[in-house]
C-alpha cells in the first residue's frame, strides 16, 4: 500500500483508526474459546465488525507466538483474511524486530513476503544496517520506534545526549535521512503529546503510528493537536478498548460501537482542522 | 539452567562456545534440501556433531519465522531435540524481543514456557517495564542487547549522553540494577573489544554473550582479554563459520572440526588465564 492510497482511505472512511489485534485467548468470549482456532474466529468477527471504521489492523506478534505453531498459523490466517476481504486496509505487523543485516533480511522476508503484511514495526537500537533491509520493498513500510507509550520510555528514549537532543529525537532525525515519508513511519506514544509535537517538528511529512489511546490512558484530542499534519499524518491505535468492549456473545457489536465512536471523534477532529469537509 | 550449572558445564567441556543455529534453507547442503523439514534435519546433525564442544545453542528466530508456520515448527522441534538429548546445554532464543509490559509477558510465555528456551535476547530501547516481565522465571535468563557487533551500533548505542556515558554503558549500568548476574547477561559484540572491556568494568559479574567472531571478523583472543572474569563470564557465539563449514555430505564433520578448533582455542585461553588446569 502506498501513501496516496493510505490517505485516500483515511479521507473516504473519515477515520485514522488502527485496530490492534492483540488477541488474548484468555480474554475472548467463553463461547468462542472451545472452537478450533478460536483466535482466528474472534479476529474474523472483530475485523468484519470494525472494517468500516478502520484504516489499519495491527496484530501484535507476541499474542500469536505465545500460542506456538498454532498461533503463528492464526496470524497467517488473520492477515490472509484481511487481504482477501479488505484489501484497502493496511496490515501492520507489530513485531518490533531488528537485527544485523543478514538477519533483518530474513525478518523482512518473514513479514513482507511470507505473511504479506504492509508494514512492520522495527526497533532502532541496532542502527541503520538493522533497519535498511526492511526498506527495499515496494509499497511496504517500516514503522520505527521513536517514542513509546510505556513508562520505560523514560529509561533510554528520553535521555539527553551530549548534542542536546533527546535520544528519541536523534532516532527520528537520523531515520528521516534513511527513508522518505512514503515508506517510513514512527511510533509516537499517545501518553506524551508534547513529545509528539517535537517529533512532528522534526518529521513534518512522515506518518506517526500512535498507540496508547484507550487502555493506556492517552487522549485522542491531545494526540491530534500535536500530531496532525496537512495529510492527516497519524494513525491512532486502539486495541483492548475495542477487542474486549464486551465479553459475551455481543462482543463484535460492542467492538463495532467502540470503533465507530472513535471514528466519529476522529471525523470531528478532521472537520475542525479543515482536513475534511 | 542456573549460573552454577552453566559454569560447571564450561569447566567440564573446557569451552565457552555458543553455536548459533541461524539455519538458512538456501545454504544447507543440497542433498538435505529435498527432505521434509530439511531445516530440522540439518540442525539435528549440527547439534549432534557440535554438542561435545559447545555449552549453548542459539537459534535466531528470524531464520525460522521467514519460513512461516513450518519454520516455527522447525524451531520448536529443534529446541525440543536439544532439551531431550543434551539437557545440560543452554538454549538461547535470539529473538531480540521487547514491548510494553502486557505484551512482553506474552513473549516470555512464548519463549520460556511454550518453546522451553533457557534464555532470550531482549532489546533495551523500551526500558525497564519492557524487560521486567522476562525476569520472573526461575533459572531463565534475559540476554539484553548492550553493544551489538554491526556497524549500526555506532548510530545510537555509541552516542554520548549528557551525563558523559555512552548509551550502551547507560543500558548496562541501569540494567544491572534490574537483575543480578544469575538471570541477566549482556550482548557485547566481538568487533569492539575495547568497549567489551568498558562493559566488564561496569558489570564485573554478569555473563556476556559475544557474537561476531568468525564471519563478522571479531577476534577471539581480544574478546577473551577484554571479557573474561574469574568465572569465565563469556559465551562466544559462532554461527556461519560452523554451520556452513562445508556445503556437501560432510557438513556435520566439518562443523564438528570447526567447533572443536574453537573449543581448543578457548581451552588454551582458559589455561593461560588460570581458569582451567
Amino acid at each position: 500500500m502506498n501513501k496516496t492510497e493510505l490517505i485516500a482511505q483515511i479521507l473516504k472512511k473519515r477515520s485514522f483508526l488502527c485496530v490492534g489485534l492483540d488477541t488474548d485467548l484468555e480474554k475472548i468470549p467463553t463461547h468462542l474459546q472451545q472452537l478450533p482456532d478460536a483466535v482466528f474466529q474472534f479476529n474474523k468477527s472483530i475485523i468484519d465488525a470494525t472494517a468500516a471504521y478502520t484504516v489499519a489492523f495491527k496484530p501484535n506478534t507476541a499474542f500469536y507466538e505465545s500460542e506456538g505453531t498454532g498461533g503463528w498459523e492464526s496470524l497467517e490466517k488473520t492477515i490472509t483474511y484481511i487481504k482477501k476481504h479488505y484489501p484497502e486496509i493496511m496490515v501492520i505487523a507489530d513485531a518490533k524486530r531488528g537485527d544485523i543485516g543478514n538477519t533483518s533480511r530474513r525478518y523482512a522476508k518473514a513479514f513482507f513476503e511470507q505473511l504479506q503484511a504492509d508494514a512492520l514495526t522495527v526497533a532502532p537500537y541496532m542502527g541503520f544496517d538493522s533497519v535498511q533491509p526492511f526498506l527495499g520493498f515496494d509499497d511496504k513500510w517500516v514503522v520505527l520506534l521513536g517514542l513509546t507509550s510505556n513508562s520505560g520510555s523514560a529509561d533510554f528514549q528520553q535521555l539527553k545526549l551530549e548534542n542536546g537532543h533527546f535520544l528519541y529525537e536523534e532516532v527520528v532525525s537520523k531515520a528521516i535521512g534513511w527513508a522518505g515519508s512514503h515508506q517510513l513511519m514512527f511510533v509516537t506514544g499517545a501518553t506524551k503529546p508534547e513529545m509528539i509535537a517535537r517529533i512532528r517538528s522534526l518529521a513534518p511529512d512522515h506518518f506517526f503510528l500512535v498507540p496508547g489511546v484507550g487502555a493506556q490512558g492517552g487522549d485522542l484530542n491531545a494526540v491530534a493537536e500535536a500530531g496532525l499534519n496537512t495529510e492527516v499524518g497519524i494513525l491512532v491505535n486502539a486495541s483492548r478498548s475495542i477487542l474486549y468492549a464486551s465479553s459475551t456473545v455481543d462482543f463484535a457489536e460492542a467492538a463495532a460501537t467502540e470503533a465507530q465512536k472513535l471514528q466519529q471523534e476522529m471525523e470531528s477532529i478532521m472537520i475542525q482542522k479543515a482536513l475534511l469537509k
